[in-house]
């Protein structure tokens, strides 16, 4: 079963606004067995939105349509919509009806604007009127087509509460079996891992990809059949063989990212973490706690970004600032070491570094970093020369800190 | 000049990466005066990507390709390009020679796939033999068509650096003038926006967009004509009246930051900063240190997830958590206190609060967010109730916490 998604907006052809909503649906479409033929972005042009639609319609099974819906002059979707498929707009009551409600609600809100949110093309459905979203389904020509409001929240909710169960009782038994795992590397480059898994010889029904998302790269293993006994096996072999060939430098798998699996370990061994961080800015202690549940294993940090607030908050001597510099293994240690008293973990980072444009010299250029961890029994650290802009050069600091935890937390759990 | 834009990977079209390279190049062919189309994203399906460009050549001015130019085994574009444009492929001479010598400086490279870079259709010329990029362009019917790498960094300094240049030289003069200006906003939602740009009664020559852009709404205004002149005039006198019309609810302008903005006038101000974080667990902080330069005016903060964080780094009376909880005004208003003495900030601020999922209370619901502001002169704390999601709170509470440091820092100038 093909799909095909098509994004609306003057806001995303000029590129002012970056398209996440076609990719979380494709995502999610993919997932449910159904494949994606294309997708596309236009501009809130009606005659584009038309001509897209009924081009899609000729050649694939259904047609997700997002964006264009709101109540300002510019959406046009519905529009466009009703003169492309000759089904002209009328008023849907029930809307209506919760829109002057609402209004009644809130009377400083412009009456005109929200109204035109009732009116649909001929035949459509909404796809969920309570939700206070516009969205609606039409049936042409025997395909479904889902029209979703841009706004990416509102989007996602709609599609993955609607569409998703409409579509598959629609297509109920049509769609392929699939299975699809995502294994996330740190720490190897493309090539490096591309010669690893052709050493393999897999299986040729499997299909590999490789993708760089800086800092990581992504290897996505992918089989498909009708037969669901066959792929599971096959998912199975071939998932461990590629665990086998990446060893260590895989650290999770689909939509984990670094900082839950280090979280994991941390809940799962019991240990208490805390950071203290110079050039990463927040930005490692922002990785742990947007990780729901963190507060189990995560204390805290300091952000020593001035010299002050490391000798103030973390006890680095003053001699060593003035001796070794700021950034440096001395003070890497004794930030470390402070960090890791006072907060009482088990466990502690620390990181210095220059993240740039600005502050390099000869002897420390922009990118070198030094990140030190402490444990009750050890401490060390590491002396890296990164590359990259500043962006890059934080989160390419902040991976490769919780790299270092989770190697020892690995290490750790093996001698235990 | 019209141009299509055309993005190729399975990784797109399963959702599993997000297509950011399309979005970046509409935005900046879009300053430059060009008017994108259409932007497709393809799987590396060879046919689709033969149909894709042969139907973008017939309509309109210059394509862009992008992806599926890499060593590995899944990246098709080349061969799909050569086999619908008939332009059979064969080696670059001067790229094969470059990559031999890479390979004799790393000698584990595997030599086959990256040879594979050096084979491009017949009259293609490489962008940049010299960037150790894949890249290239061809003149097909006339009409200029440049391919790109997949990965964004590689993508962004080509386009730039390349591809921009040589398309404004090869379509000289045949673009429209065009001024766009991007006003970024909180605290107003889309619908309170466009009623007062309605009240503005606007020259009907100016395009006006809205884009809700989680927490903020961007508007978007854009003048185009052949007269330089009139579209500047246009553009200065409309800017005037937004701005007018948005008041202190518009923190900036095009690609500026709320912590931009606050930095800048911090700076300016002579003001350093810090911070004392729980439920945004560092988010903040990273916001201000995102910025080059910000070691200029921000100190850094504490991130006191834990309690004991909270009593050890910034003297919070464990009496005020047992009485009034973390989550209160009374804490909040230590917080600020403790951060603001031992950093020697002029300004600090504190926030605390219930991110969830969980954690939330009847009296103090997920949502429920403290955030003070604390100075030589005064402190307050506001009390918040936030809805959405772990990241939309804390996404939320952050850019709260620094609107409410930007309207501070404003009254500071309009009083001086």
């Amino acid at each position: 079963m093909l799909g095909e998604i098509i994004a609306i907006g003057d806001e995303l052809t000029s590129g002012r606004i970056p398209n996440t909503t076609s990719g979380f649906a494709a995502h999610h479409l993919f997932e449910a067995g159904f494949d994606i033929y294309a997708m596309h972005t236009i501009g809130d042009t009606p005659s584009l939105i038309g001509e897209a639609l009924k081009r899609a319609l000729s050649r694939v099974d259904f047609v997700l349509v997002t964006g264009g819906l709101g109540p300002t002059d510019d959406d046009l979707t519905t529009m466009a919509v009703s003169e492309a498929l000759e089904r002209p707009t009328m008023p849907n009551l029930e809307i209506l009806s919760l829109i002057r409600q609402h209004l009644d609600a809130n009377s400083d809100q412009p009456v005109s604007s929200l109204e035109k949110l009732a009116w649909l093309p001929e035949g459509a459905e909404t796809l969920n009127p309570k939700a206070k979203m516009a969205g609606f389904q039409l049936i042409h020509g025997g395909k479904p087509i889902f029209f979703l409001p841009g706004i990416p929240h509102q989007m996602r909710t709609l599609l993955i509460e609607e569409v998703l169960p409409r579509l598959t009782t629609w297509y109920k038994g049509k769609q392929l079996n699939s299975i699809q795992h995502v294994f996330k590397i740190f720490g190897l480059s493309e090539s490096e891992i591309n010669s690893r898994i052709k050493a393999l010889s897999l299986n040729p029904d499997v299909e590999i990809g490789y993708y760089p998302v800086f800092p990581d790269v992504h290897l996505s293993m992918t089989v498909r059949d009708n037969d669901k006994e066959k792929i599971e096996q096959l998912a199975r072999e071939t998932s461990q063989q590629l665990k086998e060939a990446l060893g260590t430098y895989l650290y999770g798998m689909g939509r984990e990212s670094l900082a839950a699996v280090v979280g994991g370990m941390l809940r799962d061994g019991n240990k208490q973490f805390s950071v203290a961080e110079s050039c990463t800015g927040g930005l490692i202690s922002h990785l742990m706690t947007s990780i729901a549940g963190s507060s189990g294993y995560f204390l805290g940090g300091v952000t020593s970004y001035a010299n002050s607030m490391k000798t103030e908050y973390l006890g680095v001597k003053k001699t060593s600032l003035t001796t070794h510099g700021a950034v440096s293994e001395e003070v890497a240690m004794e930030m470390v070491h402070g960090i890791r008293q006072t907060s009482g973990a088990d466990i502690s980072v620390s990181v210095t570094g220059i993240a740039g444009p600005g502050g390099g010299t000869e002897e420390k250029p922009v990118g070198t970093v030094f990140i030190a961890m402490g444990t009750e029994d050890n401490s060390s650290c590491h002396h890296f020369l990164f590359s990259g802009n500043r962006y890059e050069i934080q989160q390419l600091t902040a991976q490769t800190a919780l790299d270092i935890v989770r190697r020892y937390l690995l290490k750790t759990e093996q001698n235990s």
